[in-house]
Protein backbone atom coordinates (compact mmCIF):
# COMPACT_ATOMS: atom_id res chain seq x y z
CA UNK A 1 0.00 0.00 0.00
CA UNK A 2 1.29 3.51 -0.82
CA UNK A 3 0.28 6.14 1.93
CA UNK A 4 0.20 9.53 1.82
CA UNK A 5 0.47 11.70 5.47
CA UNK A 6 -1.68 14.82 5.02
CA UNK A 7 -0.14 16.12 8.50
CA UNK A 8 2.95 16.13 10.40
CA UNK A 9 1.68 16.75 13.78
CA UNK A 10 1.80 14.42 17.23
CA UNK A 11 -0.16 11.71 15.81
CA UNK A 12 1.28 11.73 12.38
CA UNK A 13 4.41 11.50 13.35
CA UNK A 14 3.72 8.42 15.03
CA UNK A 15 1.94 6.74 13.29
CA UNK A 16 4.27 7.56 10.14
CA UNK A 17 6.99 6.42 12.09
CA UNK A 18 5.53 3.15 12.97
CA UNK A 19 4.48 3.10 9.02
CA UNK A 20 7.61 3.49 7.71
CA UNK A 21 8.60 0.35 10.06
CA UNK A 22 5.81 -1.76 8.00
CA UNK A 23 7.28 -3.82 4.62
CA UNK A 24 3.63 -3.95 3.38
CA UNK A 25 3.43 0.17 3.91
CA UNK A 26 5.25 3.16 1.63
CA UNK A 27 5.13 6.65 2.51
CA UNK A 28 5.21 8.32 -0.46
CA UNK A 29 3.98 11.89 0.68
CA UNK A 30 3.84 13.78 3.64
CA UNK A 31 2.16 17.31 3.03
CA UNK A 32 2.02 19.72 6.39
CA UNK A 33 1.13 23.35 5.50
CA UNK A 34 4.18 23.96 7.99
CA UNK A 35 6.86 22.63 5.78
CA UNK A 36 9.28 21.92 8.62
CA UNK A 37 7.50 19.80 10.53
CA UNK A 38 7.05 17.56 6.69
CA UNK A 39 10.73 17.80 6.93
CA UNK A 40 11.30 16.98 10.20
CA UNK A 41 9.13 13.66 10.11
CA UNK A 42 10.48 12.93 6.54
CA UNK A 43 14.01 12.78 7.82
CA UNK A 44 13.17 10.83 11.16
CA UNK A 45 11.22 8.35 8.68
CA UNK A 46 14.75 8.54 6.93
CA UNK A 47 13.70 7.91 3.23
CA UNK A 48 15.35 9.76 0.66
CA UNK A 49 12.32 9.15 -1.78
CA UNK A 50 9.47 10.89 0.02
CA UNK A 51 7.86 13.61 -1.08
CA UNK A 52 6.99 16.68 1.06
CA UNK A 53 4.91 19.92 0.50
CA UNK A 54 3.46 22.09 2.08
CA UNK A 55 1.20 24.59 -0.46
CA UNK A 56 -2.64 24.22 -0.50
CA UNK A 57 -1.82 23.39 -4.01
CA UNK A 58 0.44 21.14 -2.99
CA UNK A 59 -2.92 18.79 -2.27
CA UNK A 60 -3.73 17.49 -5.35
CA UNK A 61 -2.51 14.05 -5.53
CA UNK A 62 -4.59 12.89 -8.21
CA UNK A 63 -1.53 11.88 -10.18
CA UNK A 64 0.22 9.51 -7.53
CA UNK A 65 -0.35 5.95 -7.28
CA UNK A 66 -1.61 6.24 -3.43
CA UNK A 67 -3.97 3.46 -2.03
CA UNK A 68 -4.67 5.14 1.31
CA UNK A 69 -3.92 8.98 2.37
CA UNK A 70 -3.98 9.58 6.32
CA UNK A 71 -5.37 13.07 7.14
CA UNK A 72 -4.05 14.05 10.99
CA UNK A 73 -4.77 17.71 11.15
CA UNK A 74 -5.87 19.67 13.43
CA UNK A 75 -10.10 19.60 13.99
CA UNK A 76 -9.67 23.39 12.72
CA UNK A 77 -7.94 22.73 9.55
CA UNK A 78 -10.29 20.07 8.17
CA UNK A 79 -12.26 22.45 5.78
CA UNK A 80 -9.53 24.42 4.26
CA UNK A 81 -7.38 21.02 3.83
CA UNK A 82 -10.76 18.82 2.20
CA UNK A 83 -11.59 21.94 0.22
CA UNK A 84 -8.53 21.37 -1.68
CA UNK A 85 -7.57 17.77 -1.19
CA UNK A 86 -7.83 16.09 -4.56
CA UNK A 87 -7.06 12.26 -4.23
CA UNK A 88 -6.53 9.31 -7.02
CA UNK A 89 -9.68 7.48 -7.36
CA UNK A 90 -8.92 4.65 -5.77
CA UNK A 91 -7.43 5.61 -2.54
CA UNK A 92 -8.94 5.40 0.35
CA UNK A 93 -8.93 8.73 2.95
CA UNK A 94 -9.02 7.80 6.64
CA UNK A 95 -8.64 10.66 9.15
CA UNK A 96 -7.55 10.27 12.95
CA UNK A 97 -9.26 12.19 14.64
CA UNK A 98 -11.59 11.89 18.27
CA UNK A 99 -14.35 14.21 17.00
CA UNK A 100 -14.70 14.85 13.28
CA UNK A 101 -17.50 13.00 11.97
CA UNK A 102 -16.60 10.33 9.38
CA UNK A 103 -18.60 12.45 6.86
CA UNK A 104 -16.92 15.08 6.85
CA UNK A 105 -14.25 13.64 5.22
CA UNK A 106 -17.05 13.96 1.65
CA UNK A 107 -15.31 17.54 1.32
CA UNK A 108 -12.70 16.11 -0.78
CA UNK A 109 -12.36 15.24 -4.66
CA UNK A 110 -11.59 12.31 -6.12
CA UNK A 111 -10.71 14.29 -9.55
CA UNK A 112 -9.75 17.99 -10.62
CA UNK A 113 -13.79 18.23 -11.42
CA UNK A 114 -14.15 17.92 -7.95
CA UNK A 115 -15.97 15.10 -7.19
CA UNK A 116 -17.03 13.83 -4.17
CA UNK A 117 -14.72 11.30 -2.67
CA UNK A 118 -15.97 7.87 -1.91
CA UNK A 119 -13.38 5.58 -0.33
CA UNK A 120 -13.69 7.31 3.39
CA UNK A 121 -13.41 5.70 6.77
CA UNK A 122 -11.76 6.76 10.55
CA UNK A 123 -8.59 5.17 11.54
CA UNK A 124 -8.42 6.53 15.24
CA UNK A 125 -5.96 5.77 18.06
CA UNK A 126 -7.55 6.78 21.56
CA UNK A 127 -3.94 7.92 22.66
CA UNK A 128 -2.49 11.51 23.68
CA UNK A 129 0.84 12.26 21.64
CA UNK A 130 3.59 14.00 21.93
CA UNK A 131 6.64 14.33 19.94
CA UNK A 132 9.04 14.19 22.82
CA UNK A 133 7.47 10.36 24.22
CA UNK A 134 7.70 7.24 22.46
CA UNK A 135 4.36 5.08 22.50
CA UNK A 136 3.51 1.56 22.33
CA UNK A 137 1.09 1.16 19.70
CA UNK A 138 0.32 -2.31 20.87
CA UNK A 139 -2.01 -1.29 23.18
CA UNK A 140 -3.72 1.68 21.68
CA UNK A 141 -7.39 1.30 21.30
CA UNK A 142 -7.84 1.55 17.16
CA UNK A 143 -11.58 3.06 16.70
CA UNK A 144 -12.21 2.30 12.55
CA UNK A 145 -14.90 2.97 10.87
CA UNK A 146 -16.14 2.92 6.94
CA UNK A 147 -19.29 3.66 4.64
CA UNK A 148 -18.40 0.12 2.86
CA UNK A 149 -17.99 -2.96 4.44
CA UNK A 150 -14.55 -3.84 2.37
CA UNK A 151 -12.57 -0.42 2.94
CA UNK A 152 -13.62 -1.37 6.74
CA UNK A 153 -11.96 -4.14 6.60
CA UNK A 154 -9.11 -2.66 5.13
CA UNK A 155 -8.85 -0.44 7.65
CA UNK A 156 -9.39 -2.95 10.22
CA UNK A 157 -6.86 -4.87 9.18
CA UNK A 158 -4.05 -2.17 8.86
CA UNK A 159 -4.95 -1.58 12.63
CA UNK A 160 -4.49 -4.60 13.93
CA UNK A 161 -1.24 -4.65 12.41
CA UNK A 162 -0.56 -1.99 14.47
CA UNK A 163 -2.25 -2.80 17.79
CA UNK A 164 -4.15 -5.63 19.77
CA UNK A 165 -7.19 -3.82 20.55
CA UNK A 166 -9.07 -2.97 17.37
CA UNK A 167 -12.62 -1.82 17.83
CA UNK A 168 -15.32 -0.74 15.33
CA UNK A 169 -16.94 2.55 16.71
CA UNK A 170 -19.05 5.28 15.18
CA UNK A 171 -19.03 8.56 14.80
CA UNK A 172 -21.22 9.37 17.28
CA UNK A 173 -19.53 6.77 20.00
CA UNK A 174 -16.63 7.87 18.70
CA UNK A 175 -17.55 11.78 19.41
CA UNK A 176 -18.33 10.53 23.61
CA UNK A 177 -15.02 8.09 23.99
CA UNK A 178 -13.24 12.01 22.56
CA UNK A 179 -15.36 14.41 24.95
CA UNK A 180 -14.79 11.40 27.85
CA UNK A 181 -11.14 11.44 27.05
CA UNK A 182 -10.77 15.10 27.04
CA UNK A 183 -11.71 14.78 31.07
CA UNK A 184 -9.83 11.50 31.43
CA UNK A 185 -6.27 12.61 29.91
CA UNK A 186 -6.25 16.54 29.05
CA UNK A 187 -8.11 18.17 32.04
CA UNK A 188 -6.48 15.60 34.33
CA UNK A 189 -2.85 16.80 32.85
CA UNK A 190 -4.03 20.23 33.64
CA UNK A 191 -5.29 19.55 37.40
CA UNK A 192 -1.45 18.22 37.75
CA UNK A 193 -0.24 21.19 36.16
CA UNK A 194 -1.73 23.11 38.48
CA UNK A 195 -0.23 20.61 41.61
CA UNK A 196 2.94 21.40 39.60
CA UNK A 197 2.72 25.25 39.63
CA UNK A 198 2.10 25.64 43.55
CA UNK A 199 4.62 23.66 44.60
CA UNK A 200 7.22 25.50 42.37
CA UNK A 201 5.65 28.41 43.29
CA UNK A 202 6.73 26.90 47.57
CA UNK A 203 10.06 25.84 46.47
CA UNK A 204 9.11 22.02 46.52
CA UNK A 205 9.67 19.47 44.74
CA UNK A 206 6.75 17.45 42.11
CA UNK A 207 8.72 13.98 42.54
CA UNK A 208 7.03 14.15 46.04
CA UNK A 209 3.91 14.11 44.85
CA UNK A 210 4.54 11.48 41.95
CA UNK A 211 3.78 7.93 44.06
CA UNK A 212 0.88 9.78 44.58
CA UNK A 213 -0.14 9.96 40.77
CA UNK A 214 0.89 6.89 39.68
CA UNK A 215 -1.17 5.08 42.92
CA UNK A 216 -3.89 7.40 42.20
CA UNK A 217 -4.35 5.62 38.77
CA UNK A 218 -3.21 2.12 39.52
CA UNK A 219 -6.46 2.57 42.16
CA UNK A 220 -9.07 4.22 39.85
CA UNK A 221 -7.97 1.69 37.19
CA UNK A 222 -8.31 -1.41 39.51
CA UNK A 223 -11.54 -0.46 41.51
CA UNK A 224 -12.65 2.17 39.04
CA UNK A 225 -12.90 5.71 40.09
CA UNK A 226 -16.17 5.80 41.12
CA UNK A 227 -15.22 3.77 43.90
CA UNK A 228 -11.90 4.88 44.40
CA UNK A 229 -12.92 8.68 45.79
CA UNK A 230 -11.07 10.57 48.31
CA UNK A 231 -10.07 13.71 49.82
CA UNK A 232 -11.71 16.30 52.02
CA UNK A 233 -14.64 17.11 49.19
CA UNK A 234 -16.25 13.08 49.13
CA UNK A 235 -15.64 13.35 53.29
CA UNK A 236 -17.13 17.02 53.15
CA UNK A 237 -14.62 18.21 55.82
CA UNK A 238 -15.50 21.88 55.52
CA UNK A 239 -12.61 22.88 57.74
CA UNK A 240 -9.69 21.45 55.67
CA UNK A 241 -11.78 23.14 52.22
CA UNK A 242 -11.65 26.11 53.82
CA UNK A 243 -8.43 26.11 54.74
CA UNK A 244 -7.38 24.81 51.00
CA UNK A 245 -9.10 27.66 49.23
CA UNK A 246 -7.48 30.52 51.66
CA UNK A 247 -4.30 29.25 50.74
CA UNK A 248 -4.89 29.09 47.25
CA UNK A 249 -6.05 33.11 47.82
CA UNK A 250 -2.94 33.89 49.41
CA UNK A 251 -0.87 32.63 46.79
CA UNK A 252 -2.58 34.67 44.58
CA UNK A 253 -1.02 32.23 41.49
CA UNK A 254 -4.05 31.89 39.09
CA UNK A 255 -7.75 32.75 39.81
CA UNK A 256 -9.01 29.78 38.14
CA UNK A 257 -7.31 27.69 40.76
CA UNK A 258 -9.79 28.78 43.51
CA UNK A 259 -12.85 28.64 41.14
CA UNK A 260 -11.58 25.01 39.66
CA UNK A 261 -10.99 23.96 43.95
CA UNK A 262 -14.35 24.92 44.68
CA UNK A 263 -16.45 24.09 41.29
CA UNK A 264 -14.56 20.32 41.48
CA UNK A 265 -15.67 20.37 45.23
CA UNK A 266 -19.41 21.11 44.69
CA UNK A 267 -19.12 18.35 42.29
CA UNK A 268 -17.57 15.54 44.17
CA UNK A 269 -19.88 16.04 47.15
CA UNK A 270 -23.08 16.43 44.81
CA UNK A 271 -22.38 13.11 43.13
CA UNK B 1 7.81 0.34 71.35
CA UNK B 2 4.27 0.08 71.91
CA UNK B 3 2.29 2.13 70.04
CA UNK B 4 -1.50 2.96 70.16
CA UNK B 5 -3.64 3.21 66.96
CA UNK B 6 -6.16 6.37 67.50
CA UNK B 7 -8.86 5.74 64.21
CA UNK B 8 -9.02 2.89 62.68
CA UNK B 9 -9.64 4.77 59.09
CA UNK B 10 -8.00 3.81 55.65
CA UNK B 11 -4.58 5.04 56.55
CA UNK B 12 -4.80 3.71 60.15
CA UNK B 13 -5.79 0.34 58.45
CA UNK B 14 -2.71 0.45 56.34
CA UNK B 15 -0.36 1.79 58.97
CA UNK B 16 -0.91 -0.35 61.64
CA UNK B 17 -0.89 -3.57 59.65
CA UNK B 18 2.71 -2.31 58.31
CA UNK B 19 3.23 -1.40 61.83
CA UNK B 20 1.82 -5.60 63.02
CA UNK B 21 4.96 -6.78 60.82
CA UNK B 22 7.88 -5.22 62.44
CA UNK B 23 9.20 -6.90 65.41
CA UNK B 24 10.42 -3.83 67.36
CA UNK B 25 6.34 -2.39 67.24
CA UNK B 26 3.87 -3.68 69.26
CA UNK B 27 0.06 -2.07 68.74
CA UNK B 28 -1.17 -2.78 72.11
CA UNK B 29 -4.44 -0.61 71.77
CA UNK B 30 -7.04 0.68 69.12
CA UNK B 31 -9.45 3.30 69.51
CA UNK B 32 -11.95 4.20 66.77
CA UNK B 33 -15.35 6.15 66.81
CA UNK B 34 -16.77 3.26 64.84
CA UNK B 35 -16.46 0.35 67.23
CA UNK B 36 -16.59 -2.20 63.86
CA UNK B 37 -13.57 -0.14 62.43
CA UNK B 38 -11.97 -0.75 65.29
CA UNK B 39 -12.77 -4.43 65.33
CA UNK B 40 -12.05 -5.43 61.82
CA UNK B 41 -8.63 -3.91 62.15
CA UNK B 42 -8.07 -5.76 65.14
CA UNK B 43 -8.82 -8.74 63.51
CA UNK B 44 -6.62 -8.18 60.58
CA UNK B 45 -3.51 -7.74 62.54
CA UNK B 46 -4.73 -10.83 64.42
CA UNK B 47 -3.46 -9.92 67.99
CA UNK B 48 -5.36 -11.07 70.40
CA UNK B 49 -3.64 -8.98 73.24
CA UNK B 50 -4.70 -5.67 71.39
CA UNK B 51 -7.41 -3.57 73.24
CA UNK B 52 -10.45 -1.91 71.63
CA UNK B 53 -11.97 1.20 72.28
CA UNK B 54 -14.97 3.31 70.94
CA UNK B 55 -16.31 5.53 73.64
CA UNK B 56 -14.88 9.41 73.68
CA UNK B 57 -13.93 8.31 77.34
CA UNK B 58 -12.14 5.32 76.13
CA UNK B 59 -9.31 7.84 75.07
CA UNK B 60 -7.78 7.83 78.90
CA UNK B 61 -4.62 6.13 77.98
CA UNK B 62 -2.53 7.73 80.70
CA UNK B 63 -2.68 4.37 82.49
CA UNK B 64 -1.24 2.50 79.70
CA UNK B 65 2.98 2.38 78.92
CA UNK B 66 2.49 3.64 75.12
CA UNK B 67 5.59 5.14 74.02
CA UNK B 68 3.95 6.22 70.42
CA UNK B 69 0.37 7.43 69.94
CA UNK B 70 -0.88 7.36 66.56
CA UNK B 71 -3.61 10.07 65.48
CA UNK B 72 -5.06 8.80 62.47
CA UNK B 73 -8.66 10.30 62.12
CA UNK B 74 -10.79 12.91 59.88
CA UNK B 75 -9.28 16.48 59.81
CA UNK B 76 -12.88 17.56 61.25
CA UNK B 77 -12.78 15.15 64.02
CA UNK B 78 -9.71 16.33 65.51
CA UNK B 79 -10.59 19.02 68.04
CA UNK B 80 -13.74 16.51 70.18
CA UNK B 81 -10.52 13.27 69.78
CA UNK B 82 -7.97 15.95 71.07
CA UNK B 83 -10.12 17.05 74.14
CA UNK B 84 -10.83 13.70 75.55
CA UNK B 85 -7.26 12.32 74.87
CA UNK B 86 -4.75 11.58 77.29
CA UNK B 87 -1.39 9.80 77.06
CA UNK B 88 1.32 8.92 79.52
CA UNK B 89 3.73 11.30 80.03
CA UNK B 90 6.69 10.22 77.73
CA UNK B 91 4.12 8.92 75.15
CA UNK B 92 4.85 10.66 71.93
CA UNK B 93 1.35 11.57 70.14
CA UNK B 94 2.15 12.50 65.93
CA UNK B 95 -0.63 12.67 63.87
CA UNK B 96 -1.01 11.55 60.18
CA UNK B 97 -2.73 14.63 58.49
CA UNK B 98 -2.07 16.23 55.78
CA UNK B 99 -3.26 19.63 56.35
CA UNK B 100 -3.32 19.46 60.27
CA UNK B 101 -1.19 21.62 61.55
CA UNK B 102 1.60 19.90 64.25
CA UNK B 103 0.54 22.29 67.30
CA UNK B 104 -3.10 21.23 67.02
CA UNK B 105 -2.19 18.20 69.15
CA UNK B 106 -1.49 20.27 71.86
CA UNK B 107 -4.92 20.01 72.91
CA UNK B 108 -4.23 16.82 73.59
CA UNK B 109 -3.33 16.23 77.36
CA UNK B 110 -0.18 14.33 79.36
CA UNK B 111 -2.42 13.15 82.08
CA UNK B 112 -6.01 13.49 84.14
CA UNK B 113 -4.90 17.59 85.22
CA UNK B 114 -5.06 18.19 81.69
CA UNK B 115 -1.68 19.39 81.36
CA UNK B 116 -0.54 20.16 77.68
CA UNK B 117 1.21 17.24 75.99
CA UNK B 118 4.50 18.29 75.26
CA UNK B 119 6.26 15.29 73.05
CA UNK B 120 4.14 16.04 69.44
CA UNK B 121 5.19 15.15 65.91
CA UNK B 122 3.65 14.45 62.27
CA UNK B 123 4.15 11.35 60.73
CA UNK B 124 2.00 11.54 57.05
CA UNK B 125 2.37 9.24 54.16
CA UNK B 126 2.01 11.39 51.18
CA UNK B 127 -0.54 8.86 49.61
CA UNK B 128 -3.90 8.12 48.94
CA UNK B 129 -5.59 5.22 50.56
CA UNK B 130 -8.35 2.92 50.57
CA UNK B 131 -9.00 -0.79 52.53
CA UNK B 132 -9.85 -2.05 48.98
CA UNK B 133 -6.40 -1.62 47.61
CA UNK B 134 -2.59 -2.63 49.05
CA UNK B 135 -0.07 0.17 48.57
CA UNK B 136 3.96 -0.36 48.75
CA UNK B 137 4.78 1.79 51.34
CA UNK B 138 8.38 1.23 50.64
CA UNK B 139 7.82 4.53 47.43
CA UNK B 140 5.41 6.23 50.03
CA UNK B 141 7.08 9.80 50.40
CA UNK B 142 6.78 10.24 54.50
CA UNK B 143 6.40 13.83 55.76
CA UNK B 144 8.19 14.32 59.37
CA UNK B 145 8.04 17.08 61.72
CA UNK B 146 8.10 17.60 65.34
CA UNK B 147 9.13 20.27 67.91
CA UNK B 148 11.84 18.18 69.21
CA UNK B 149 14.71 17.06 67.99
CA UNK B 150 15.22 13.60 69.39
CA UNK B 151 11.45 13.25 68.50
CA UNK B 152 11.96 14.25 64.85
CA UNK B 153 14.73 11.29 64.81
CA UNK B 154 12.87 8.94 66.01
CA UNK B 155 10.09 9.81 64.17
CA UNK B 156 12.35 9.83 60.76
CA UNK B 157 13.54 6.57 62.01
CA UNK B 158 10.36 5.03 62.29
CA UNK B 159 9.74 6.39 58.42
CA UNK B 160 12.53 4.87 57.35
CA UNK B 161 11.70 1.40 58.40
CA UNK B 162 8.43 1.85 56.31
CA UNK B 163 9.53 3.61 53.26
CA UNK B 164 12.62 4.91 51.37
CA UNK B 165 11.72 8.34 50.52
CA UNK B 166 11.96 10.10 54.40
CA UNK B 167 11.45 13.76 53.90
CA UNK B 168 11.74 16.70 56.99
CA UNK B 169 8.74 19.31 55.93
CA UNK B 170 7.36 21.95 58.36
CA UNK B 171 3.55 22.27 59.00
CA UNK B 172 3.43 24.95 56.33
CA UNK B 173 4.78 23.12 53.68
CA UNK B 174 2.74 19.65 54.55
CA UNK B 175 -0.02 21.98 54.12
CA UNK B 176 0.98 23.01 50.26
CA UNK B 177 1.35 19.24 49.83
CA UNK B 178 -1.61 18.49 50.68
CA UNK B 179 -3.93 21.07 48.64
CA UNK B 180 -1.64 20.11 45.76
CA UNK B 181 -2.08 17.02 46.40
CA UNK B 182 -5.75 17.27 46.55
CA UNK B 183 -6.08 18.61 42.96
CA UNK B 184 -2.97 15.72 41.48
CA UNK B 185 -5.40 13.22 43.68
CA UNK B 186 -8.85 13.47 44.46
CA UNK B 187 -9.72 15.71 41.88
CA UNK B 188 -8.09 14.08 38.89
CA UNK B 189 -10.02 10.92 40.59
CA UNK B 190 -13.51 12.69 40.24
CA UNK B 191 -12.68 13.55 36.66
CA UNK B 192 -11.95 9.87 35.41
CA UNK B 193 -15.26 9.41 37.21
CA UNK B 194 -17.22 12.30 35.12
CA UNK B 195 -15.67 10.03 32.10
CA UNK B 196 -16.85 7.15 33.41
CA UNK B 197 -20.32 8.03 34.11
CA UNK B 198 -20.54 9.59 30.45
CA UNK B 199 -19.19 6.46 28.69
CA UNK B 200 -21.70 4.19 31.03
CA UNK B 201 -24.69 6.42 30.02
CA UNK B 202 -23.49 5.20 26.23
CA UNK B 203 -23.49 2.25 27.11
CA UNK B 204 -19.45 2.15 26.07
CA UNK B 205 -16.55 0.51 27.96
CA UNK B 206 -14.43 2.59 30.44
CA UNK B 207 -11.75 0.22 29.37
CA UNK B 208 -11.42 1.80 26.04
CA UNK B 209 -9.81 4.72 28.14
CA UNK B 210 -7.47 2.87 29.67
CA UNK B 211 -4.32 2.74 28.03
CA UNK B 212 -4.99 6.67 28.00
CA UNK B 213 -4.99 7.63 31.25
CA UNK B 214 -1.31 4.84 31.08
CA UNK B 215 -0.11 7.23 29.05
CA UNK B 216 -1.18 10.41 30.28
CA UNK B 217 0.28 9.99 33.31
CA UNK B 218 3.67 8.77 31.91
CA UNK B 219 4.06 11.33 29.86
CA UNK B 220 2.81 13.60 32.97
CA UNK B 221 5.86 11.99 34.71
CA UNK B 222 8.70 11.62 32.33
CA UNK B 223 8.33 15.44 31.01
CA UNK B 224 6.33 17.42 33.40
CA UNK B 225 2.62 18.21 33.35
CA UNK B 226 2.87 21.65 31.92
CA UNK B 227 4.75 19.80 29.36
CA UNK B 228 2.26 17.62 28.87
CA UNK B 229 -0.86 19.25 27.77
CA UNK B 230 -2.57 18.24 24.59
CA UNK B 231 -6.13 18.34 23.43
CA UNK B 232 -9.21 21.10 22.06
CA UNK B 233 -8.18 23.80 24.81
CA UNK B 234 -4.57 24.13 24.32
CA UNK B 235 -4.88 24.17 20.53
CA UNK B 236 -8.06 26.61 21.04
CA UNK B 237 -10.00 24.42 18.74
CA UNK B 238 -13.42 26.37 19.14
CA UNK B 239 -15.63 23.73 17.47
CA UNK B 240 -14.53 21.18 18.99
CA UNK B 241 -14.71 22.82 22.28
CA UNK B 242 -18.60 23.90 20.74
CA UNK B 243 -18.90 20.34 19.93
CA UNK B 244 -18.53 19.13 23.15
CA UNK B 245 -20.17 21.49 25.38
CA UNK B 246 -23.44 20.86 23.20
CA UNK B 247 -22.61 16.77 23.56
CA UNK B 248 -22.31 17.58 27.49
CA UNK B 249 -25.79 19.56 27.49
CA UNK B 250 -27.61 17.57 25.27
CA UNK B 251 -26.68 13.93 27.50
CA UNK B 252 -27.63 16.18 30.41
CA UNK B 253 -26.16 14.09 33.31
CA UNK B 254 -24.67 16.54 35.75
CA UNK B 255 -24.52 20.38 35.64
CA UNK B 256 -21.04 20.26 36.85
CA UNK B 257 -20.10 18.96 34.07
CA UNK B 258 -20.45 21.51 31.34
CA UNK B 259 -19.18 24.06 33.85
CA UNK B 260 -16.11 22.21 34.42
CA UNK B 261 -15.59 21.37 30.95
CA UNK B 262 -15.68 25.26 30.45
CA UNK B 263 -14.04 26.26 33.48
CA UNK B 264 -10.80 23.80 32.62
CA UNK B 265 -10.79 25.05 29.21
CA UNK B 266 -10.52 28.48 29.80
CA UNK B 267 -8.32 28.13 32.66
CA UNK B 268 -5.86 26.07 30.23
CA UNK B 269 -6.02 28.54 27.33
CA UNK B 270 -5.38 31.56 30.17
CA UNK B 271 -2.21 29.51 31.12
Amino acid sequence: MNVIFIGAGNVAWHLASLFSEKENLEITHIWSRTKENAEILKEKIDKKSIQVYHSLEGLDFSKTDADLAILSIADNAFESVLSKLILPKNCILAHTSGSQPMQMLQKASQNVLGEKIEKIGVFYPLQTFSKAKQVDFSQIPFCIESNDKEIEEKLFTLAQECSEKVFKVSSKDRGILHVAAVFACNFSNYLWTISETILKEKKLPFDMLKPLLEETLQKALEINPSNAQTGPAIRNDKKVIEKHINMLEEMNLDDNFCQIYRLMTESIQNK
